[in-house]
């Protein structure tokens, strides 16, 4: 990586070593304010999110796949990331979520190129960070 | 079925039976005159299209599933559609259908209702075609 | 409304009396299906779904307002209508309810148009139905 | 068009020949009542959205592809038979039409299709009714 | 605050005293720039864009949570940014701009959960921004 | 410009002269590390969208226009950066960009405002990086 810009433009993480950990520190900190502020809805809601993806007939690693394909196709870089982090988690292979992202890719048109950057380079972040 | 209305009003397909069997002619009828348009970037996209859900790393039904639930979030009926025959051709169970439609709905909200109910509307229609 | 076509070509409802009592049809008929299906995650999603509609800080009509520009940028027909009864049943009038479509249309831009078409034919299909 | 089904199952429309004249049937009888509620907001947007496509540094036929590509990716299937006709109406030959529907779908994705099959059924129409 | 990272990771804004006037900044230094230019279709959005929220039927407060939801569900935090500012004017209570968030939310399903975290980061910093 | 901010909050490009070099390492280097990968699905999409955009029917110059506005109204400010990079080198004038983004305004409304600012403050780049 010594030969890459150590400053990626578009996600403006400075390292990727810090990027991952200011996404997890930025998202525990607002779920803890959100959560604190006890509106029934956005609480339920967010219980009901985190059962979406429990495994049932579908397996957690097949829901995690899901997940990361509809972030894709809706563009969204923390929704990628968070099931980048969750997928790695759950012993996806890079094959399987170079495919995955490749539905996406399809589906979602070249609009989806950018988020797909930022895709990879957060996988590869999050691959470096387990053989550490 | 019969006590139920046979025309429901938001796919106005007259009766289910037929509302698949249009849907296919009509897929193929401008597929075949859109290709022989021979314009080089759709048809190739087309054929790309084909090529995404072929089997690989992740095998052909978790791939139908991922088309299933990227075109349920992007509300696309039509892809909708494809995605249910495709999934029954390849043996997913109701449950696991439901399963991924569950993650469709709460990544894209409730905007995705009107979509989940003819989506079932068509996966109970696709499953009374195999029982027949 | 007797110089006017009787088939409205884009929404496809026939007469505009049968439009509605179709669309509540259809959206019970399926509701009962999807709901006796007992997916965990999509039964809470429809209770919490009417939940968030539920006088609180904001009142019932405010919600429904919000609900109806949210339809409208995100471009749902079905969504749309469901909002627009509701508005309806809350006393909502006529100019608010302009006032909140024209709020959708320079947010969502011109692509909202064919939907503010149909809104404003389903608004007074309501109006019509409370006259009688 | 005799050997093909009289009726497409995804625009509904009987035959083709109908389909146009209701669309603008509806979209006249529409745009008239909205414009009569003087709504200052929804008047003065409408008149913009006029102006948007009048000839300047751009001519008037690239505007319309404007249009056109920007309704694709969008994927508003009235705004796309918007700019279908008006395309005709500048001169805009087919394999144009057909090389702007290609970026739309490159850059939409596969989502955008089942528009692009509507949008070239549309387009053969509009040829036919030049025909005739 | 002081126990909490001072730059969160996804807004980037180094801290958030330093955030809105930036974003102010910019904002106004465009707009300039923009309208500047004296494209008259885009100076005349712009300023429609203003009327749209003046009070009428509706009053400015409730204009501006319907531009909140909107842009909440469309998922643009400079828009969100700019509407959670404009509320705080208006006197809007902090349950109401999270009753109105929770309504974003079901809508707009979890793909809005992180625009949700940024919303309610400048929530609170414009609460403070009021507190001092 | 020298009386105006270094630092654009909402790019967060540190000053406009690096902003463009930053893009253009990280866009390339990621380019090269999916192409890399060797997944046949994503690497002849990347050779077809590179296709689309070659002069035919409608030549090099229209082409990037359209890919312009459908970045635009799908609010993707790489894809935005990258077509007003290839509009700048085919010769569009700033009067032809700003049509083109007035239409991308009228189509998808004022959420597009917050990418129109991104987008002529990118354009001035390039014109200032051209003057030199």
């Amino acid at each position: 990586m010594s030969q890459t810009p150590s400053t990626p433009p578009h996600d403006h993480h400075g390292d990727s070593g810090r990027a991952l950990a200011e996404f997890r520190q930025f998202r525990e900190r607002m779920n803890t304010r959100i959560l604190g502020e006890n509106n029934l809805v956005i609480n339920r809601f967010f219980n009901l999110d985190g059962r979406a993806y429990e495994g049932g007939a579908l397996d957690v690693k097949t829901k995690e796949l899901l997940g990361l394909v509809a972030s894709m196709v809706l563009r969204c870089d923390d929704c990628i990331t968070y099931h980048i982090i969750r997928c790695a988690e759950e012993g996806v292979t890079r094959d399987e979520v170079f495919e995955t992202m490749s539905i996406g890719l399809i589906v979602g048109g070249s609009i989806v190129i950018p988020h797909l950057r930022r895709a990879v380079d957060r996988w590869d972040e999050v691959e470096r960070a387990r053989a550490t």
